[in-house]
């Protein structure tokens, strides 16, 4: 019983610290556990080396990592993933692929290290894409849009390459009859995953419902269970472990068992993957890495970084062309592909432990990753103000942007006709006379009670990116946002909370992250009441300082009464609902009512 | 990069069902597993063996489980546990420990040896406890928390004594001074953990929550930062690591950061540790386990096995005279803590490894272990069923007991009023009139508003042991009823929904495991008009035959229309709010009102 605890313990304090520093700097935490794995590690300071116990937690790590990215990767928005998208993932993985692969064979590697490089100079990392998006607000644009399915797309791919060549190392020679069994057997693997993915488990699934099972932790260990089975299989089929655990993931989202217990356990793979068992991975991997590429090695290092950054942006520009969307774009989309992450860390890893490549080339491709995906934020800022400049920045024609209304009252009316030419929108009201009302005004109307998850369904809840609460009931309207947040996943959600100090507060808001609409606590009924009556005037005002929509609304009130905000206009002209914890910028618009 | 992946899945598979099939007949999961570890592990069929990842993996899992014991172990309850309690775990860790320490003395065992065995005799099962309590319907009776709380004094004691053996074990001689370094290394841990725990987390915790930090993954890593570094501490101590783990848990309770938070990663901690981790030691120790002992030392075993009976049953019956509680409750407390579970498998487990038992004695604690536990469902059966026909069955004194009723109407003043004697009570109401009216009735009452946790928290909600929401607004007893079972942890909720085929309904209840009281849809307000112009009748009615309190209900409306079931009395003559799901047994009695 000799753990060696003293290590482990100092690895999980790195790690965390490391992973701190990078996401408060605005990089994926990813980052700083690699660069305090090389600090730390033999390479530098040499207070860390590895030991048993951190080797096989690492290797834990990587398999239940990959699980947890297959989990977040949902088919339907990869079938709907852009032509654009498409584009971009092959141009952005074959050309830095085929560049890499040539430069290592240039400079006298294998086949097979060639291979290896090829493919992570390749592959795209998934984990910088969201907080930078967010930081330089692009979320509602085009090209966040593509940059997601990019990368997902691009992942997939490099994890299928990468499975090809492990099978095919594992035969050795190139004989017909060899090819013929290495390729069956992963034929073979595809299909029985497949099977068991699309047939097997959704079916067990509704057994254990039947059944009334709901202990969460019973799911969790069956599903633990599938994917160290899966991650069995892919290895007997000749793959590798991190292929069968990624594709465990794809089938265990939220279709196979109940929504809210999923989505649940989503988090609990997050917290041991992420917060746990990979970031000792990412530091041990820093182990591997020497600086001796500097003295022996330094032009291939080079030579890689330039194929890596030049490869990847302008490979997807290229191929970027067919889309229509210009070359500018496909160039801002390349800087946003440029990172490398946890996907090429862990396939650079199996190369090094298989032998494929050695030392010096995966310090190499540590320095890649590391490189390229500190030039993502950089890179990202400079192409978009461009874009932005030259007014090219286009906004997304998303998938999730519908918006469900609940309450069908004269104020979610008003609200849901000035939005309905915008984005495919429903409301769900229990009275069927608002109900016959919206319809006559052209807007699609549910009539049905919102607290059941049936009625969000029907009204489109799955496909909704925003849920609007607007009933005279606070706690109702909680309740549903509660609903929408949790079985839906709806990701904004507004909700409209009376005036009263009882009943339901901010407070109770927080743990969904959903917040108030109109900035402030509002008595609908009023406002039914004087839209009903025409008493009301419309006013578009401009904003001239940066300033917060609650303060905003404050200012304004204070001048002109009582008010109600009901949308701002952002630089582009996109109208939105105007809420609580917005930053308005100069040059935003507000509409309000009066 | 090669796991043992095959076995690794086959560990879990047979952990999975060999803890599924002994819950399902009523056992710890613990015992399915190790049984499926001796079966399948190399005692008998040898389809399984050790390997590096599930060496590792278990140990881990060790460490994360005694941190998830240390959690679920409430300070405050300790505090408050009774004499009784407190008797029950000397003697029946004492009276063990002593025999079974000179029963392997007797046999020509080393001192050690026998010292490892005596504490793994001595402690007593913490996982049997609940389940068994329920089953039986013990919940509410005085011996359920005699024996929670002597479990959980004599484990720790056990720890503690484990703790000393490891250390004095290290200094190998026994001279003065050695003695006095090896006292001082570990009051020195105990001052420092408990420095760090008393004053430096809560400061944390606090820091962090004015930072504003919300990740729960954050938080989640710090844990087991915290866990990992008490356990090394341990270590230089001088002590075992599980020791650390285990004072880490303590310390990590709800206190320390935000209720919620703490309660979702209490969870999670769970799930990975019994869930995953921990039911991996418990297969692989049953690796350990050889048949041999049979041949070679059937004495022993035999006198273990009947010293760790004896000793656990009548050691705890004698040392509880001085309760007063009697001899036949005392035998019957020593029964309910006759089993051994996780402790005594972890300790025995460090001793193999150390060691200071070999495989044969460690074979014989783990079939005490097993066949202990066997009998804890069996005797505690026949030693309650005893005590039920003499009527010594005393309910208990509990501590959270307390009942919180949300809405002081006159409904709810009906029903407290009842209750009143019979635990501390108290009501929260927003409106003063009705406060007023409940303090004129010798009510606590509380005006504020429920959906806040200080409200909560002002009221007792932290001392309650039931919760009833009883205002007419459904929607708001929903929250209130999330609140109460979130934040405040309160078990026994009983909410009332309106009739309304809108708005909040039962869905809404089953994630908090909440239940609708008077076991149907009511509308308040009119029971409270009947109530408040006495235009009522108070009827008790006995049950004939075993039925559903929700059947029940429909067959006495068929007769009576409509009533209202407020109270049922079980065989005790005990009072209970009477909701859906409860079992009604014959010689029940039923209050409703008409």
């Amino acid at each position: 019983m000799e753990l060696e605890l003293l290590n482990l313990f100092l690895v999980l304090v790195v790690a965390w610290i490391g992973g701190s520093v990078a996401t408060r700097v605005g990089y994926p935490s990813i980052l700083g556990e690699l660069i305090a794995g090389i600090i730390f590690g033999p390479a530098l300071l040499q207070v860390l080396a590895p030991t048993e116990t951190t080797t096989v937690l690492a290797e834990i790590g990587v398999l239940l990592m990959m699980l947890y990215i297959g989990m977040e990767i949902d088919f339907r928005e990869l079938g709907k993933a852009s032509w654009a998208g498409l584009l971009a993932a092959i141009g952005g993985f074959i050309v830095p692929f085929a560049l890499g692969y040539y430069a290592v064979l240039g400079f006298g590697g294998s086949n097979l290290g060639a291979l290896f490089v090829a493919i992570a100079v390749g592959v795209t990392s998934l984990a910088t894409k969201s907080r930078i998006l967010v930081d330089l607000k692009l979320l509602n644009t085009r090209i966040a849009h593509v940059l997601m399915a990019g990368a997902l797309i691009s992942d997939t791919l490099a994890l299928i390459i990468f499975a090809g060549i492990i099978s095919f190392t594992d035969a050795g020679s190139i004989e017909f009859l060899e090819i013929l069994v290495v390729t069956g057997k992963a034929v073979l693997f595809f299909a029985v995953t497949g099977l068991l993915g699309i047939y097997v488990l959704p079916y067990l699934g509704k057994q254990l419902e039947k059944a009334g099972f709901t202990n969460r932790t019973l799911f969790f260990t069956i599903m633990l269970i599938i994917a160290i089975g899966f991650a069995e299989l892919a290895e007997l089929a000749g793959l590798h472990s991190i292929l069968g655990a990624f594709i465990a993931g794809l089938f265990l989202r939220e279709s196979i068992f109940n929504r809210k217990l999923s989505k649940e356990l989503n988090k609990v793979f997050y917290d041991i993957s992420i917060g746990f068992l990979a970031p000792i991975f990412f530091v041990t991997a820093g182990y591997h890495v020497t600086f001796d590429v500097f003295q022996n090695n330094l032009t291939l290092l080079i030579v890689i970084l330039i194929v890596a950054v030049v490869g990847k942006i302008f490979g997807t520009a290229l191929f970027y062309l067919p889309s229509g969307n210009g070359w500018r774009e496909g160039i801002t989309v390349g800087t946003g592909m440029n990172g490398r992450g946890a996907v090429e860390i862990v396939i650079a890893g199996i190369g090094l432990s298989l032998g494929f490549i050695d030392n010096e080339i995966f310090s190499i491709l540590v320095f890649m990753a590391i490189f390229t995906t500190a030039t993502v934020p950089v890179f990202l800022t400079w192409t978009t103000t461009w874009l932005r400049k030259r007014g090219e920045l286009v906004l997304s024609s998303s998938e999730k942007k519908g918006i469900l209304f609940l309450g069908a009252g004269p104020l979610s009316l008003y609200i849901a006709k000035k939005l309905n030419n915008k984005a495919p929108l429903s409301l769900i009201d229990s009275n069927i006379d608002n109900c016959v009302r919206a319809n006559n005004l052209g807007l699609k109307c549910i009539q049905g009670n919102a607290l059941k998850e049936e009625t969000l369904m029907e009204a489109g809840g799955n496909e909704a990116g925003t849920f609007v609460s607007l009933t005279n009931n606070s706690e109702i309207n909680v309740l549903a946002a509660q609903l929408a947040s949790e079985t839906m996943g709806i990701p904004n959600i507004y909700v409209s909370l009376t005036p009263s100090t009882e009943g339901a507060n901010v407070e109770l808001l927080d743990p969904i992250g959903a917040s108030t609409i109109f900035a402030k606590k509002t008595d609908p009924y009023k406002w039914d009441y004087k839209l009903e009556n025409k008493a009301f005037e419309e006013i578009l005002t401009e904003i001239t300082e940066h300033i917060s929509s609650r303060d905003f609304l404050k200012q304004i009130s204070q001048k002109e009464g009582d008010i109600l905000p009901i949308f701002y206009e952002n630089g582009e002209g996109e109208l939105n609902i105007y809420h609580y914890g917005i930053e308005l910028e100069p040059g935003y618009k507000v509409h309000y009512l009066k």
